[in-house]
């Protein structure tokens, strides 16, 4: 028996809206499997049509100062700090195949300072942490810190939102108990190639 | 000169897409004025678009264990915990119109315990801010006290998520110093007559 | 019926010490009521008097770098870090008044960062909450910091000292569940002639 | 050359007001020192006077169930929990006096639960503390479990108002730089009949 | 280049003393590489040395109540609660290898809450994570917890002294800046046939 | 009957293994009495072995820029942080003995700040309390803080060290509620001289 994704019911795939069941197998044909998030949410469709718009707003768009990879550090980063289990192994998974390099994900995770990353990307985490943390103490001087790192205050816009978005993401996820998929623990840990072989 | 509502760009009305002007229009002419937080996220319209159906979701929806009033218990004593002042105000005042008591929202924001609200209201507002402060050790012994006050587990989902969304609201709007309108500091104070009559 | 102003016995004004008495009836003529701090206290007169020189010698001497309304600011700002609901709800009424400014009480509770106040206004309550939440770490540095805003060292001692007492005003109220008057939710955010009027 | 006992200008004790000076003469007389926080805060007037008699009301009133040992215990916690080094020597040195045992102080100062007292008296403590630390989340529960132990609801009032007095205590002497008089740290640790005949 | 894998000198394994050498030749024998531990607290032997002593007490006791993968439980909750990267990544592969269970450490680390264990465990893990975190409020009620779960008073020390020992490790390494080894972050998540194969 | 030194069972001296035995007699020659921690942790023979080895190479060590003084001042003061009674009052009572200081480790023991220390030493106490607190968070400017005041590399070594080392000491000792021995208490208080003549 597999252990349950959800404290709540989860539904089929095949009894939901047409509009979430069509976003659900394109991701399935691309990740090849139906990350769990999408099925629990599932539960309230309205809501979840509310949080994949506002998740591919965030993550989606193109341009700006942020890599799709620096906005995964954000979201591991951030969900370590509100231990947030699903969120730092999917995500931890995303940005290990974002960046390629497969020890990232864990060291955000544990401890943003000690991992392979710049000097601007510890800034930029530094931030997301503050506004996860304390936001009500942002002032000019975080501002100020991240300009001095080359961010534009659109990016800054980036760091806070996708802070705050998953803020909203752990908490459900911490609520429900939504278990992550196994196969996210494996993902981007091994090169592709020497997997197809074997 | 008016004060900023926002450290970033706040678009005109005019300028906006139809649907968000749309919808903003109506808010304007039910309340009278257009709530800061309207113009400030129209700033990102994408986002503010996932922003309102979220909201839509979780305060617009019929039915459920809460009552429209004890949904903004939840927004102003979650708010209150992360030091939000836009959505203490605004929704402080949206409170004292909802439930037509105008001493409740400064009692819930500054310390629910005192406020004169129901047992089931205040384990409402313990379990609420257990998820915005403490969201990783929430589990079955929370479920059980809810249930004991009489909360069906959707009505518990509802008091995670709107804790959440607006943990995400408070978070963005201390990051850009969203200020709230002047109007709401007395909305719901004055009995409605005896303010015509003056 | 009225609800309970404090977990104790309240005495009756006619039962108090003629001193009590006294300065109650003043501070009735004056306020139009009697606030509750003083018939809740008077259940221990010899404390109530202590609390009430300790207080006329902070809040009524004149003179200093502080004027009135910088006072009740930092009572204020401390209630809230407390969450003190007599003290943010009561001196919010008075800070009110005092600077005819209705919406400052309610942002200095929330989060004075965000608070139509100056810098050295600000500066001033950063050293009063310091004082409120770790007074131990107090060192030379937060007074050349208040310093550098023209602060004189008697003022810094005023703001430590308002600061301290109102955090022990702020224990009793909280363990004594003191209910704040009706009457001062609505103080000083209403324009006094076109209350007259009405 | 002796080190400052405070930031501030001490006054000479002739040059204090003659009601001022008899106490200071009162307690030098009896203890055989002048305590360094008369000097030192009597550099306000007003406020000692008011700061005495609010000692005096709560720690030399006679009868009430908390002995005189009792009340110093309570100082000795919580100004250890506010690392207050002036009241933890100098109360620390009055309740091994008071209690004759030389050992507590040290005890209740660094760790209540390890001290040698009973589970009434760290029953006491712990409420001490929670007011100390969190007086908005004293609730019923807190009464009960002291009542539980045989406190009557006046005794719950003295030990709430003795940590909030010395709360204000503390911060006053961390913000001041209150030095303990040298005399404090041996007294009471050595008998006084061999003290008496060394 | 090697990135360095701590901020202080690190001795060349053939500049040892003999019997640290010899450790470390044994430990590299049996998990093909040399940890990073032995090598970068070699710069002071005589505390490696000890740490080494007090390590095998722990963890290669024979009988007790805690499995060795029970142990490894311990360590990497404790080592998440104080964020040290190395403690996570290195104790998480050892004890995917002795529970031959690719999830678990991953879950542990991130919230234990959440890990696929049993209640026993759990409460095992709580005891580990008071211990890291406000030790001196352990008391009878704790030890009470752990016996309800059938352990001895000699497993609740061994939780207690794992804690506490790795808590040690946890404040080198990070201040350190020790770097885990590659190898560590895929060990005992895939197969151990499946790999050789490969 | 004497109080317990530990909730576990603690060994006569005459049943320990010759080396311990010979060892606490040792002690015992010079301080005229065996300190509890020797009996109580010598349940566990082995790790006490290696808890003295871990405590000689730190505390014996000769050279290095820390006085034996300081060293026990970083003890004391970490010590206090974690509320420890046993470390705080058997360290205390070996720095007042060091440095010649009565009134020091009190000092200390409740605010580093407010001790007759210097500069270089509160730097140096600064960074053993982040190292007890938040060690994740030490980075390269706390060592350049304290190569300002002319620690070198190795003394910032051992800062750490005796940090974390008493930080698991603490931590047992809490979880065992380790009784001080009386003796402490009043060790270094008196002079010397004074107390063989008496």
């Amino acid at each position: 028996m597999n252990p349950s994704i959800s404290r709540y019911p989860v539904p089929e795939l095949g009894d939901l809206p047409a509009d979430l069941r069509e976003r659900i197998v394109q991701v399935q044909e691309k990740a090849g499997f139906v990350p769990n998030v999408f099925l629990a949410l599932a539960h309230r469709p309205a809501e979840l049509r509310a949080f994949l718009a506002y998740h591919d707003a965030l993550l989606l768009k193109e341009g700006g100062g942020l890599s799709k990879g620096e906005r995964e550090m954000i979201i591991v980063a951030t969900s370590g700090a509100n231990n947030c289990l699903y969120c730092v192994v999917a995500h931890g998974a995303i940005l290990r195949v974002y960046e390629k390099r497969p020890l990232l994900a864990d060291q955000i995770a544990v401890n943003p300072r000690k991992a392979d990353i710049t000097p601007r990307q510890k800034a930029m985490l530094d931030f997301a942490l503050k506004v996860t943390r304390a936001s009500h103490e942002v002032g000019d001087a975080d501002f100020d810190a991240l300009r001095a790192h080359g961010f534009h205050d659109e990016d800054i816009w980036d760091i806070a939102t996708i802070s705050a978005f998953f803020g909203l993401s752990n908490r459900l996820a911490n609520v429900i108990s939504l278990r992550p998929n196994d196969e996210f623990y494996l993902m981007g840990r091994v090169p592709r190639t020497k997997k197809e072989n074997a």
